[in-house]
């Protein structure tokens, strides 16, 4: 019975994803969708990364949160706009919730950050109208989250795997995480970065730039 | 709307927990839902302590993952029955799952644990008809956690802090997620432990071994 309803919440979704993405396909603005588990460190990688972009690209951020607008508050300084969601206890953003996040923005914008609700699972499995997913998982939470949530791993576009810098305090595998990642989806790029530390920022940095200007310019055939 | 469908689904959720609980109560088996987001160590913390707590107690392990059998697979070596429920993509247990799930245990059990689904939104929702909820939260994920996502901290009557042992290499701060946690469910008890170093676990096994002792002797009130 879950799953039927489970069914029919998808299928609203899609329909609003799809309004979404030809929304943003119009004003060429290129949209992240930033998916992990609580604590991985999504907010992180946005106050590394948001001062660096925003010196070349009009930028805005949608930030997801099931009850507080922590997140957004912490990112409130970086200078870009930013549109706080409080899901309300649901685990997830949906897509019409973006059409009217996306309301909150300039109309203009180069890049869009969604930062998801703290979650691995649900948001997943909701398309929100974004060019792609972007994983962001630690090493702290062990090299088998691959496996073990294969979805989203499948789904991302891009991986990056952070707090590298505390590797050598856990058993995290790295060879063995490369490998699942592998399996699950051969055309995923992997970023091993420390936010934290700064490290490793700048090769994820260049690629949003190029993506965002090649999506800008209706040279990317990829949606 | 999705929060309607939330509704009717939790209302069935709860029927179904309410039958789980008198089965229980009527076998005296103290069952403790462990949920955490993937990563904390909810596994580890079960590979550490079943060896310990099966010594004087029945136990049986219930394993909730989205896809695999993995955790339950790792556990298999423990000598205590398991059943396996893979959820097929559902973000988290129901209490209708949960008490098929007891179908494949002895009925006859002093304590049953249930891994949730690693995420700290869903799983904090559905009462499994479980006596208590523990939070299983790691240093890693940061000291916000309890802030970030209060249902699982308001409704825990025990959190487990894991990996301890790396607060040293993080800008953890103990006292600030103390103060929230106290201010969240002052009645909650906290256990910091690393489940990596073997450390911390004693007292936490403890409290279960007495927990589950009052629970058979039915003198334990609170439900």
């Amino acid at each position: 019975m879950i799953v039927k309803v489970m069914e029919s919440v998808l299928a609203a979704n899609e329909s609003a994803a799809l309004r979404v993405r030809g929304r943003l396909a119009g004003s060429g603005t290129f949209m992240v969708n930033l998916i992990g588990s609580p604590g991985a460190g999504k907010t992180s990688l946005l106050e590394r990364c948001v001062p660096v972009l925003s010196r070349q690209l009009r930028l805005g951020i949608i930030e997801g949160d099931v009850e507080t607008i922590r997140d957004a508050e912490r990112l409130s300084g970086l200078g870009v706009p930013i549109v706080a969601v409080s899901t309300k206890g649901m685990c997830h953003l949906d897509s019409a919730t973006i059409d009217e996040a996306l309301n909150g923005l300039p109309a203009d914008l180069d890049l869009v950050f969604i930062e998801n609700v703290g979650n691995l699972v649900c948001p997943a499995e909701f398309d929100l109208g974004e060019a792609e997913k972007t994983a962001v998982v630690s090493v702290t939470e062990g090299h088998d989250k691959p496996e073990k949530y294969p979805l989203l791993f499948r789904l991302a576009s891009v991986v990056v795997l952070n707090k590298a810098d505390l590797a050598p305090y856990t058993d995290f595998d790295g060879a063995a995480f490369r490998a699942s990642l592998s399996r699950l989806n051969p055309r995923s790029e992997l970023f091993e970065v420390s936010c934290r530390a700064g490290s490793g920022l700048d090769p994820w940095i260049s690629r949003i730039l190029s993506q965002a200007a090649a999506f800008r310019e209706g040279r990317r055939t990829k949606t």
